[in-house]
């Protein structure tokens, strides 16, 4: 790929050993197979990858603290590389976003310290998850939320989701496929909202197995239409059981909404 | 096309002369060549009027109260057309949204009186315009906000706004082409909010000029960014002077919210 954005004037002095860069991502993940790198597709992490080579002519490895899936978004996606090059950090922000897609924008970027991870050094997660409950589907939230026609019981379902809050063990809440040894992580907060025909699910945990945001949301809902009773949680928590639980809600609803460190 | 949704149950009763169905339409503009049809061009009266003829088999004209430009979104669009097919509105709402892309979805359909015209009928409407208003971009606002980097005055921005409101000869808000002969129109309400980096304007107006909101628009943002003087408004308001005013702004930026009758 021709470079749109080249090297800024004057001389590259390769940086000390172990320079680190943090950026915040932002991305809308309809046109995106998904956060990792995979050959012959388009996704965030090759993106950003490919910016950070056009710009400076470095080949990074981009680690990115949550490896969203398929459709997912991110208002503050975090991943952080190590970068010889000394560009300085506002340098960095406009020419890689200038190497972007207009689907992605980095909205930060800071030198942080060497042993930063932003995959390991991530104390907690935020994620968003939106469904348009209305009989009639919604044009201009169609890329952002499920929907969902029949009529939600909120009150069921905040019951519900309150059971879901504190230490527990997630194996009833991951995808079948999910390499994860251990499967205790902590709720510390999930809220439900209802604005209109909006209901957003904003849930913060340490750290989160494989679908388990889209799988408990898709337990929620299936228990807020009634398709599956008030102690479904009680009962996959203590279980384990998967097959006790809801659907898996779709991608396009969840967004990464920041990371904790 | 091929009919992807078949005529109800029963025989098709020919309606009394002069049925006349309104409907209330929500789109994702960033895919359309506008409201109006054009041979060859994906545009949302195509879309409606193809769906029509895909469920009932009549050839309809169907009227928009606004016919907005390509990129220009909607949430309440309104539109009217002839109906011989005695389907009921429940049964017209699910079958032509099934008929419909993502894009765009029919929220409502009444029966209304055979004299009501989506367009002439109008009392009023109610234009939407968001701004970006932050030096680096938005991924997830790009198709829906206007990026402006250059830090805005907002007070400078509300006094000029309020200098809008009421009855006045909008001739230089007006796009070159624009072809009605009257240019006098009231605007009811003119309201800037602030929410973070974005910045929204709703205008409710009896009647709009062509690109009269985008050019309103550019000229507030070239007032609060400096370009131009807080006096801009007064003197193009007294001296129909376009070239006196700021930029168009981009149509991806407006939202036709609804229309009043």
């Amino acid at each position: 790929m021709e470079s749109r954005v080249g090297p800024p004037e004057g001389p590259m002095v390769p940086a000390e050993a172990g320079r680190k860069i943090k950026i915040v991502v932002e991305y809308d993940g309809t046109a995106f197979a998904g956060w990792q790198r995979q050959p012959g597709m388009r996704t965030v992490q090759g993106c950003l990858e490919d910016a950070v080579r056009e710009m400076t002519g470095e080949t990074v490895l981009v680690r990115g603290a949550g490896r969203t899936d398929a459709g997912v978004h991110a208002d503050g996606q975090v991943a952080s590389f190590p970068l010889a090059a000394r560009i300085p950090t506002g340098g960095l922000l406009r020419g890689l976003n200038s190497n972007l897609p207009p689907d992605i924008a980095i909205v930060d970027v800071a030198d942080v310290d060497p042993a930063f991870d932003a995959r390991f050094s991530a104390r907690g997660k935020v994620y968003r998850y939106l469904v348009w409950n209305h009989l009639v589907r919604s044009a201009r939230h169609a890329r952002t939320a499920w929907h969902v026609r029949a009529s939600l019981d909120m009150v069921a379902i905040r019951e519900a989701a309150a059971g879901l809050v504190g230490e527990h063990d997630f194996r009833a809440f991951r995808a079948a496929d999910c390499e994860r040894r251990t499967t205790r992580r902590i709720i510390r907060r999930l809220d439900v909202e209802r604005s209109g025909a909006l209901v957003a699910f904003e849930v913060e945990a340490t750290a989160f197995l494989k679908n388990m945001v889209r799988i408990l949301v898709g337990t929620l809902v299936d228990i807020g239409r009634g398709r599956l009773g008030p102690d479904t949680i009680g009962h996959m928590l203590e279980t384990g059981d998967r097959e006790a639980g809801g659907v898996t809600a779709p991608a396009h609803g969840l967004t990464l909404v920041r990371i904790i460190y």
